[in-house]
């Protein structure tokens, strides 16, 4: 298979702290040899694990970033004992535009594994991380948020694996990471995922959901940077001890967590996310927007549940995910 | 002066409930003799005041146009005394676009009164409220929230008046209305907005802030759903008792209350809604979003007080908005 | 007021056969010092009447662009008795475009009169129309058709006028046009159109809708050529007796010959072009497009007529006009 | 191979009617866990052949989707002995924008065959027609019409196969539809067709042109409509007797049929759909739009024949197919 | 009339060097509390004459801007005698889009003065130099090239002006700026030109051509920063003396000096910059680009003269302007 | 493989001088059975061999396709001793949008070897080449310069081949061709370009880089004219002698020969091309456009070299190609 054409600014073997790029030749109409200039940190320090975190895999999703440039900024090689990569705008094409998926190829990374070097901007990208970074790594943290469309409530999540000791290895992190919800997460359709491609190579990943609607607010970009502080002390890469914090634990039993909607319009949302919903209860009214005094549509939840996401932009398209119901998990 | 070219396809001086629409004649490159259809509705039942409601003066901002579609719907002739006039999405262009100003012209319809007969099609409109809607009522009730890319602390609001008998009435309005939150504005640069052209008629005018973000939630809907009831009930239009809610009252001293970003970047808020601020605290820090490693810029507070506007999305501009800081109005 | 910025490369005052350009400076970001440079045609020998011809007020009607590129090729000045003046594409970035308004400013060439030397580049047209080409003419022919979204029964027409002289002028003129169908007239707004402009200036104006849809057929543009040859012998421009063709006359009594959409969607149309439709007959089917199964939205006649335009693409919005009817004028 | 991601929400194997969609996850930018909701319908009254009927295979083609949108809406269970699945919008992505092909992923359904779950947009669509809709079929009937940029006499069609049989009950099948005009098609390239995939499962499978430019009329939408009952009667599936009507039978002998353009401009057709051409003849003039003044180009007819298709906007650009000519076949 | 909607960051009147903004309220989609942040530089040390030193009034142009940012960068205020007014890039949206005009509202900010403080936002920052920055010029300097459509000899150009003495002061300084080629320019139409509002004022102006193609070179830039030192020693602004270097003085007689394009296609010049051109000479030959055996166009000079400014991009248009011819002033 | 979709309109077999087109039809929305027509000239004169001459591989480079259309009007049969195909624009799409890319697909064209004939419109001009044209070849002349973002010394090049003699012969011709500079290059990655696709057939190849920016000059053009005559005549196609000219032979000997920008911004060049720089030599400085009175960022030359070729844009992006050194070969 071709080399990747990314040429990276640091040197990931070297110890100390590195700022630099992953630098992809892109030519294109307004650069006939220009690239892709992805920002990355390599914080080395003596023998031990490597932590790979990631955030901007969706480029409209923000809590990632601001933990990750914060850390890179703040991180120094002596409090490390190991090794942390850092790529805060994972998908940087789209991070830049402040969209999901890149404005070059429309890529959306997280269903572009394992990527392949001569294929589409995202497509290479995808494939550095998994040919080179994530070879190097031993646990890898990759952040995500509802982006500009999706609301969830706060958590950080693994997956139902195989593999059982690889996946305790998973929930304890999750557990250090300490969000105010935890969820256990059976993919439906994990083919192209980062996750999986990152879970198939026998590393210990987690990720998160920490709020949504593309911003980030004082209470969600705290919670992303005590977790990861958290996460890099549970695996001791960081000095220090895990902050212990609450979490309530979620899952998402079968596809009836889902609501869709038949019609476009106007919603209402009748719960708030954390609300408990009854099966049968409506969670929201599209009201269609040709003319009033027309009945609104009213979408039903499948199950009983806390409301875990919802829709977040003020219409709705037919076909859009109005809400997701989750199931708390009884310990 | 020429006559509008919109022509209603409902009689506000008949009886009962009409539905309907305000028809803009707009010949374009898609339609050569089409029409913009902007939805209305008339309610009316014997003598009494008339109030004229309207959402979407901005098209992304979503707690006002439920109340309304909702209003509309559900309004019965009987129910009231006097006249109800709903038009739920004013900019409806840019309604239907979910975009703050219309995608026909750009036109920002809170600068674009008194409007023009021949003008563009956001001035065509202002023009029809200016000369035929306003002229017909004694409140007005005009809602707003932060749209795509600020959000609110959420507050019905009247401004201070040189007519203190209106500015009074107008007040009673906003503490009817119920918010949690109510705000005195005194606007520095009030040309060209829809407010001034009622106040200068001498009506009774309020307005909300209620979120934002481009979204609603089931509590800002519903904070927009009491109020406007509260409102009509106030004005002896609808019948009941005003459903009486606490509020605390702010107001904006200056223009220390805005700070903006000199820089564009990453935004971490360090702040919530809500929350209080003191004069000379970091309010957000922006990161560069070229590089890892760069110490991020500083957005101060140049007041003391509460939170209670924000940039929303997790990219901020130069120029931006970043923060609104408002007093609490000691009683 | 300034002088005109358009330069013609031809001189109306000369005698023979000119093909030059009328050249408008336009600065823009793809041509710093550029001209938009408009095909004019002038035919001029010895004394005798002016014939004003132009097709492409709208740039997507193709009837006239078609006869008029015909005539300024073959017409030669031995034939002429006076002077033919022939703009075949008034609004040429327009008519380049493909599109009924222009796309450098979204101007509606029939809507911009009388124009202005400073304004957009549509106006600077329109001014020039006003202020250089009317004044030279007596007869003026301005070809229109339905656009890429009307579809019409081949008519010319006139105005009915204050000035009964003038009309009759007219309307032999029409009669000497020789169209399947003529049409009587009555602008409801007459405002800024070019029609008004020349009428005002007491020159003898006809013009036509000559089909539609953004083409033209063997036919269509068959009627464009004998009519634009029969108006300039009938005129006395070109030698030679007029082509007597049978018409119909019809007129469009009042604004119940219009039928507009309240809703979107698939069009059914159940008349065509030419059948005698009762009023309250069903001239249309609206289908919703989200889902199957839905009763469409029905559009009826509001008068007894001949169907004379109809909606055109298979798509309809709302507000488009889906229908126009006509009265036959019995004589 | 991978399953299809698409979720029908009716149940093909029960009995009635059903109306509903094939729902495809779509993640992007405006939605990130958003669906598109391909209307479908499904009627079904034990046993008998299934007829797979389709429009909007090309998104700018409306007598398909009139006719079946009216008879989703019309067809009664109790009417039918096998089984109908109606698929108005085949391509409706393409359909909701009015465009040939797909906005998403710029797809022509018709070269997408045998698709792949996947791939992109129109790929996965064509992959659950594929392996799932046309498994269920007996007979196929997919609507065509020249769409936006062509214009066609209105036949029905069956392919030359190398199984006479299958061939012969196609055949039979377009003298059931009974439209004005019949045709013998040898396509050149048939790969990446939906006609293909179905003819190579054996299925019987028929083809339209049943107009074009992007409109109906009431008399194509009459054909289509009348031709649709006449396929199922004739297929056994609906009760009735074919209403017999007389056509005449085409055929398109080879590559000479075709007429292209070399250069761009203003066409003027001289012949009309349905005229006799001779070899050698005018068919079309394109005049240059840059000048007044200049020698049209002239577009010649390689055989003789009836004219069948024609370009259809007033613009042509170079590489464009002016016309098609087809022979009458003598019976 | 209206206070400007500019609020300055920094403070004309005060000594020394301050960096800072003129920023402009910009409300709109996303940014609904927005500003346009324009850099500016004050750097004022005690009693002398003001210097308002302008680039980006075209925003593809950069010599100006280069020179300009650097002076900023550098200057300090001690060797300052008066007051130095530095706005790189004074149509700020055109230059961050690197196009000649804004992208906001499609101003041109040569042809928008004197502006307007409730118009475009071109026209507000026009209206913020005619009524605050002119008044407190005493010398303008206004760098131009050719952007990114039009290449030019490097010159610096005053106008003929009707007041005598201005005239003579502005040569003067054309003359101290010692580009390679000095031109004495008679503006046909100066209407809206911020040099006519300058002139006007009785200030002394003078401007540049100093290359163009939307580029800049070492030698190109080096002229800029060499000139502008100049001025400010000449105007005993900055202390030193003139660097005196050769110029050739031309001027542009008449109309004759342009050639424009009457067809577009592959532009092949014959002649270059500086080059010398007799009347009727083939300056540049325009091949059709539909297909090759064509003959070009040839574009001939209309005039004697050495070639000042040419066409840039390798395609023209119809309009474009080709060459510019200048004659060489003998002194 | 299936058969290349493309029909030449020329038979390259027959002798004398055609001119015609590659005929690939290309169905899309605004054309359903449309075609792009790539110009094209044969000229065949009895036995010898055949050269293959290309312009517009990258759509915006202009040295090419002006002296490939002046040779295709002007070369008569009997100059010639065997065969001369000539295609003066390559990517017609992208040379028709004055692009570097194709705007139908984005395809590069000189990354889309060996292409296909059911691939994109990019690589199934690339299949033609591939397997019709290039075989037809024994010398392969490819015209390149900078496009509009990068500018170079005029040089014409050829490549380090295994093939000692191949590249032998290769040299010989850049040495025919006689620009100014020559170049010998060692690709580090030359999959997927049409050389690489040539010089692996065992043809002769050369290419070159004539000046850049988006445009041509007297001077470039003529230096393009002169070598592809001088190689004919080399090749003993055409008849006469080569027409000597001096060069200077450059190399680029490692990747040190390029600087990247690392930031965005106004780009300063310190250096023109040809002209000498050090190893460490700031080359361009880049300011920050958002404020003035920052520091430039500097570029440095990493090695000691002539400046070959350089960014040419005003502003500069991150990962921008700044600057290519080369090294004189001494001989």
């Amino acid at each position: 298979m071709r080399v990747s054409p990314i040429n990276p600014t640091v040197d990931f073997s070297t110890e100390g702290v590195q700022h630099g790029f992953l630098r992809l030749p892109y030519s294109r109409d307004d650069s006939a040899w220009g690239s892709i200039m992805i920002p990355v940190t390599s914080v080395k320090n003596g023998e031990g694990p490597t932590a790979l975190l990631t955030g901007g895999n969706h480029g409209d999703e923000y809590e990632g970033p601001i933990a990750l440039f914060d850390l890179a900024r703040r991180l120094k090689a002596e409090e490390v004992a190991g090794r942390v990569i850092i790529v805060p705008a994972m998908n940087y094409p789209a991070f830049l535009a402040g969209t999901r998926t890149s404005p070059v190829d429309k890529g959306n990374m997280n269903r572009s594994f394992p990527g392949a070097p001569d294929g589409t901007v995202t497509q290479k990208i995808a494939d550095y991380f998994q040919r080179t970074l994530l070879p190097l790594a031993d646990i890898v943290l990759d952040f995500h948020s509802g982006g500009k469309t999706l609301d969830f409530l706060p958590f950080c999540a693994a997956h139902i694996l195989p593999d059982k000791a690889q996946e305790a290895k998973a929930f304890d992190l999750v557990s250090a990471f300490g969000a105010p919800w935890s969820m256990k997460m059976l993919e439906i359709d994990a083919v192209g995922m980062y996750d999986t491609a990152a879970e198939e190579m026998g590393k210990v990943f987690i990720t998160t959901e920490l709020g949504g609607g593309g911003t980030a607010t004082a209470r969600s970009a705290g919670i992303a940077k005590a977790g990861v502080a958290n996460v890099l002390k549970a695996a001791g890469i960081l000095k220090g001890t895990v902050n212990v914090a609450e979490t309530t634990w979620l899952d998402m039993p079968d596809g009836n967590c889902f609501s869709f909607a038949e019609d476009g319009g106007l919603i209402e949302p009748l719960y708030d996310l954390g609300d408990q919903v009854r099966n049968g209860d409506v969670v929201a009214r599209i009201y269609p927007i040709g003319r009033t005094g027309s009945a609104p549509l009213e979408v039903r939840a499948k199950m009983d549940g806390i409301l875990a996401a919802r829709h977040f932009p003020g219409l709705v398209k037919p076909g859009d995910c109005v809400s997701v119901l989750a199931s708390v998990v009884m310990e």
